[in-house]
C-alpha cells in the first residue's frame, strides 16, 4: 500500500526561533499589525509503500527520530493519508 | 478575534528541491526503504488579531504572497483557526 506522508517538524515550547523573531520584527514594517508568535519549521512531504497503515506510521515515527527532526528541540507532527491504489 | 494561522510553503511541482533529494538518496543507507517524491518545504505559524475571519485570511494571504513565500517557485497554502477568546 501506498501512502502519503506530511511531517511538520517545529520548534519546542521555550526553545529560541531566530527566523520567526526577524519576521515578527519585520511584518509592521510592511504594514501587517497584529501579528504574534511567530514559529518557522520545517514540512517534509513524501510518498512511503508499506504492507498497511500501522507499518507505515512506525516506519515513519522512526524516521522523525533518527533523521528528519532533532528530538532534543523539536517536536515532529506525522500525518499518513492512503494514495489512490494502483490499479492491479 | 484572535485566530492561530498556519502557513504551509512549498515548493512548486516542477522546481529542482535539493534538501528532498538529497534525503530520498539518505534514507535507504539508514535503513529506510520504498520512500519517494520527497520535498522539503517551509512551515510558518503564528496568532494574527483581526476583525473577522475573512478579514484575516485576506491579510494572511497579503503576507503569504509578498512576504512568506515566493510566489514564482512556491505554493502557500493557509489554514486559520479561531483562537479561545480572551475573557471580556
Amino acid at each position: 500500500m501506498i501512502f502519503s506522508a506530511t511531517v511538520q517538524v517545529t520548534l519546542r515550547p521555550g526553545i529560541s526561533d531566530p527566523a520567526g523573531s526577524t519576521i515578527e520584527r519585520s511584518l509592521p514594517t510592511l504594514g501587517f499589525d497584529g501579528v504574534t508568535d511567530v514559529r518557522v519549521g520545517k514540512l517534509v512531504t513524501f510518498t512511503i509503500s508499506a504492507t498497511d497503515q500501522a507499518a507505515a506510521r512506525a516506519e515513519v515515527d522512526d524516521m522523525c527520530r533518527r533523521f528528519l527532526s532533532n528530538p532534543v528541540i523539536e517536536d515532529a507532527s506525522v500525518s499518513l493519508e492512503q494514495a489512490a491504489q494502483a490499479p492491479a
